[in-house]
C-alpha cells in the first residue's frame, strides 16, 4: 500500500485558502485519488472542542493557546491523519505546525525552541509533503477577511501581528524551499490556480 | 510584601484530599492568613473548560491529555497563582504538577523528559513549598471513591493504572523529602490531621 499524500494550506487571514481548497478538492477528485480535508486547530471531536474554546476565550495566556494547539494536533494526528495516510489516502489540511511557528511563535512571541520541541515529540517524523502558502499583504488580507463578516479572537489582532506572522511564514519558505511553496494570493484566481496544479502534478509523481 | 506561600495537596483517588482541604482552610482561617484555595486542572474561566473535556472526552490520546493538563496550568499560573503570591496571598491548590508526573507519566506511560521539559517551561522557579501527598493502598481508595457515586474518565481506570499512578507519587516523595510531605491516609483522621497542623506550623516560620 503506497502511503497517501500529506498536503497542508498555510497562510493569513483572507489570502484565499477556502476558495483554493475547493480547486484543490475538484483536482484530486478528477483524478480519482481517495483524499479526506480537514483543518486545524479541529479535525476531531475533541479538536473542534479545542478549536471552540482558543477562537472564543477572552484573555487566554500566549503559552495556553500554544499548548491547545499541539493538544488538538497530538489528538489529530493519532486519531486522523496517520490512520488515513497508512491507508493510501491523501490528507489535505488547512494549516499545521508551520501555523504555530506564525502565529505563537512570529506573532506572539513564543519561543522556537519550545514549538520544535513540541513538533518534534507529537510528529516524529511526520511531515507534510506539500505546503501550499497563500501570501499576500497584510492589509488586503485584512480586507478581505472583514468582508466576511463577525470577527474572532484572531482576526481582531493589530496589523503589526499580522505582519510578524507573515513575516514567519516567508521565514519557514526560505528555510524550506522543497517542501513549502510561496503562492503570491495578489495574482489573478486562475494564475495561483494553475500554480497549485503545476505543484500537485509534481506531487503525484513523487 | 512577604510572598505567600504555595501549598498543594496531591494523592490518588479517595485519599481523603477534600476533607482534609477543608481542615486546612480552618487552620489558616483561625490564624488570619490570606489564602485562596483553587484545583487544577481548572482554577480559572479556561482551565475549568479544559477540565470539563479532560474529564468527560471519550477516546482522548495520552499526548492531547498532558498537552491539555499543561494548558490549564499556564493559563493557572499567569492568572491567578502569581498574582496571588505575589500579593502575599497562600495558595492552597488542589493538585499540580506533581500530579501530571504521576497519571500521564506513571499512569499512561508519557516519558518524564517531556513533562520536565513544559515544567520548566512554564513554571521557570515557582515550585510548591510545601506538598501534601495523600497515600493509601489503590483498593482503599477506590472503594472510597466508588462510595460517591458516578465516577469519571479517570475513576474508571483499571487497578494497575492506579499503582502506577501511586507508586510514582511515592517516588517523587523521596525525590523530594523538603518538599513533598508523604501521609499515611490510612491513619485515624486526627492522626492525619496532627501531621498536617504540624507541617503548616513548620511552613509558617519559613
Amino acid at each position: 500500500m503506497t502511503r497517501g499524500k500529506f498536503i497542508t494550506l498555510e497562510g493569513g487571514e483572507g489570502v484565499g485558502k477556502t476558495t483554493n481548497l475547493e480547486f484543490i478538492r475538484d483536482y484530486l477528485q478528477r483524478r480519482g485519488i481517495r483524499f479526506f480535508v480537514t483543518r486545524e486547530p479541529g479535525g476531531t471531536p475533541i479538536g473542534e472542542a479545542i478549536r471552540r474554546l482558543v477562537i472564543d476565550s477572552q484573555g487566554m495566556s500566549a503559552r495556553t493557546e500554544l499548548l491547545l494547539m499541539f493538544a488538538a494536533r497530538a489528538q489529530h494526528i493519532e486519531e486522523v491523519i496517520e490512520p488515513a495516510l497508512a491507508k493510501g489516502i491523501w490528507i489535505v489540511c488547512d494549516r499545521f505546525t508551520d501555523a504555530s511557528y506564525a502565529y505563537q511563535g512570529g506573532g506572539r512571541g513564543i519561543d522556537n525552541a519550545v514549538i520544535r520541541f513540541l513538533q518534534e515529540w507529537l510528529q516524529k517524523g511526520l511531515e507534510p509533503d506539500l505546503t501550499l502558502l497563500f501570501d499576500a499583504p497584510v492589509e488586503v488580507g485584512l480586507q478581505r477577511a472583514k468582508g466576511r463578516g463577525q470577527l474572532d479572537r484572531f482576526e481582531t489582532e493589530l496589523p503589526a501581528f499580522f505582519s510578524r506572522v507573515r513575516e514567519t511564514y516567508c521565514d519557514l519558505a526560505r528555510q524550506w524551499p522543497h517542501r513549502i511553496k510561496l503562492l503570491d494570493a495578489t495574482q489573478p484566481l486562475e494564475d495561483v490556480q494553475a500554480e497549485i496544479a503545476r505543484h500537485l502534478d509534481s506531487l503525484r509523481q513523487t
